[in-house]
């Protein structure tokens, strides 16, 4: 998961009543094959063994790296092998390059002769890189924008920027985890940008997350032709107490490297549909991921449980009536060139789109899902929140926006677009870190998410009639 | 903490019963003078001061260091301006110095070609260093040393061993932590040693720790002769997922360097005894640390609490009868040369020794004490307990061996030996790690533990006859 999508403002949250029975559009037979579809995902672990080949075996899959393309040839086969039609579609990608990453403080109050204190920092994605043998420069620690607009040119210029705004853990823990993100992210994606632009040689952010184990997040950043890094949690507290007692001067190394555009592909995979193949179920997560962990929350889950939808209705030779089409998006962290090729390669079909679902929050236990769909929609949801109600996954929460980064362009053209709503208190602790690896998914809960996608891909793909849009 | 005194078998649980009343040796004075140092530590920054100094402006203080010279000097100018009797004792340390810890795993089931997984590792204390360019070999991953004795010579020598012992989070979250660390601290103090007997080529062990963030946990490891490094859980796993698939193989490079003995420093600092000068009671926290962190759990804190014992009592103009030493103990994460030569400038005084007390276990909540002591000297702890009830602090825990490293030598002499019982549930989360920062501590906590430590060493040093030994 990028940024855009992180702050849901929520419109309607629809939670199925007991009393209200099916939707209009269901019917027995239906009913009775989303039944067996949840029930063939809780007792399955064919999502789980994804994310283990694609993070132990594969590992991390940044754009434009070898192991994404591993990745890409590894989901297409895999596809192909349960008997769908696939396709690589080109995307053009830019390969970023992590360097080395160090940093130390040089002066400081208090300092020991001879002694320094190491700064654990991450260059963000995209990042300008430092001279080989890193820079020096003055700290300043500013706690939000407005502290360093307040600070002015003169302050900032030459200087390395902190910026020490804190990921929200109160608001994480309660379950507004997408608003403590979208609040601290801006600093991340743009603080770089606004350093530059007062004339800093350098910037590094707090760390995006919620964790207190001296871990650095990495992600994107907008270009600005400055090194832009993030420091851990601990780091950005220590630059803040340090720099209220005299000067800090800090050494920062960031040699990342931004290669050329190469060619990777998004993979695409029909299960056709019965009575209408043209018309098209989008059911998917991204593939590529960060570097430093192997991406197993972010994103290898979320194509898993798509891959998984696919191999259920095939286990149980189930026919929908409108295709289902499996996508293992490319890019989604290092710029969507993805989505956006994707857009540009389907805009003449996307009135055929009826539906886009997506997971890239995670593996945890899924609530519901969040819906960008009219409010004549929500009727026609009823059958599959039945069904998903037994293990807690009925939630229906309305919004305005896309809830996935890379069903975005679709969202925007009209096309109803749903992303699971997994339990993200626990997320943004491992999100964009070396700790987002297979390790932290529960396999109970990643079944259950695998249950929640193929249950709604299903069920929107044998509506009788298409959600109204 | 290094790892002696991690399992305590417990003798005997003594809680203060509400009908007990005062030991006999109690009276009105003094228990109103232990409420007043209660009272005072309980609303006093000092200790959290003092781990901030030692922590943010001093940082990690390895044996041998500047950082650990500076915190000597530190400690000891603090003690003289609190109005004690200072001296700097010579121990002479090992100086061991980290150097680069990197491994990747270059062949493995599943490989995706010109592609290698990254492994998060740190040398262990004492490491021989792997060539500068590292070495390469197979993995064998044993789940405990009867597993690796089980694979015999042949199928371990030219190998790097992986033990694969975990730290069992469930006791540790049931307050049995020191039980989860004893256990699977005998893999990183002996791994090494066991596997280079097999002929193993390097040795990494699973980090003894109980969180999963991809944090390794350096620490003490019995001189081998082969590279020693603990990898994280999560690489842990890896390896063994990995090595069940089909043969993995691991460059490491660990170029940490065993440097000269160098001049060190035990500071030592007497509140002089107003009635028996000659007569001792220790208070102490050792003064090194690891490198990987800043030292403040480990043992910042102990030193801290220590050090606010004597400013308690100075500033309450309060004169026990016997000395009250503070002790800032060096080495005892790499060699506890500190206590040894401590042993050795003291021994013709070991009887004068009344009792000696350390912190050792961090900076959570107190509950009490493990105590060394003889069942008749528990009546004599009973007005410190009752004056330490008020937070929950008035568990004394009879044990049979010291509570404490640093005061082993003496409780091994007879000398009753106390130490602070610290709810340990998430201590071994950040131990010997990067995340070891003052950010852990909760202010609260910390006062709790000076007046825990000030309570019973005013306690111990005014009693009208010594503890029975």
């Amino acid at each position: 998961m990028r940024l855009r999508t992180a702050v849901l403002p929520l419109v309607a949250l629809v939670v199925l009543s007991p009393a209200a029975g099916a939707g209009e559009e269901s019917n027995v037979k239906s009913t009775s094959e989303l039944v067996a579809i949840r029930d063939a995902a809780l007792a399955d672990d064919y999502a789980y063994q994804q994310v283990a080949h694609l993070t132990d075996n594969i590992g991390p899959r940044p754009s434009g790296s070898p192991q994404a393309e591993a990745a890409v040839e590894y989901v297409a086969s895999e596809l192909r092998r349960l008997g769908l039609e696939v396709r690589l579609e080109e995307v053009r990608v830019r390969r970023w390059m992590r360097g080395i990453d160090t940093a130390e403080l040089r002066e400081y109050p208090g300092q020991a002769p001879g002694t320094t204190q190491k700064i654990v920092v991450t260059a963000l994605g995209g990042n300008t890189a430092t001279p080989a043998n890193g820079i020096t420069a003055e700290v300043v620690v500013a706690r939000n924008f407005a502290e360093l607009q307040a600070m002015g040119r003169e302050k900032v210029a030459g200087k390395i920027v902190a910026f020490d705004f804190p990921f929200d853990k109160r608001k994480a823990a309660n379950g507004l985890s997408g608003e403590a993100y979208g609040e601290a992210v801006e600093y991340r994606a743009t603080g770089a940008k606004i350093a530059a632009e007062m004339g800093a040689v350098a910037c590094v952010v707090r760390s995006v997350g919620g964790a207190d184990y001296r871990l650095p997040h990495t992600g994107w950043s907008a270009p600005t032709g400055i090194p832009a890094g993030a420091v851990t949690s601990e780091d950005a507290d220590l630059l803040a107490r340090l720099s209220v007692q005299g000067r800090v001067k800090m050494h920062l190394t960031l040699t990342s490297e931004n290669g050329p555009e190469v060619l990777s592909h998004n993979v695409i995979g029909d299960l056709k549909g019965s009575e209408h193949p043209e018309q098209i179920v989008i059911v998917s997560g991204h593939l590529d991921s960060w570097d430093l962990g192997t991406g197993a929350i972010d994103d290898a889950a979320g194509v898993a449980v798509a891959m998984e939808t696919a191999q259920l209705i095939q286990e149980s030779h189930l026919h929908p009536r409108r295709t289902i089409r499996v996508i293992a998006w490319m890019d989604e962290e290092n710029g969507g060139r993805g989505h956006d090729a994707y857009a540009v390669a389907h805009a003449s079909e996307i009135g055929n789109h009826v539906a886009a679902i997506e997971s890239d929050l995670g593996a945890s236990h899924p609530l519901g899902f969040w819906a960008k769909v009219t409010p004549e929609a929500l009727p026609l949801l009823k059958p599959a929140q039945e069904v998903l109600q037994s293990f807690g996954a009925n939630l229906i929460s309305r919004v305005e926006f896309s809830p996935g980064a890379d069903i975005a362009p679709l969202a925007q053209a009209g096309v109803p677009a749903l992303g699971i709503m997994q339990d993200g208190r626990t997320y943004f602790n491992y999100h964009h870190s070396a700790a987002d690896t297979v390790d932290k998914i529960v396999p109970q809960e990643l079944r259950e998410n695998a249950a929640a996608m193929a249950v709604m891909g299903y069920a929107l793909a044998n509506l009788e009639r298409p959600l109204p849009r």
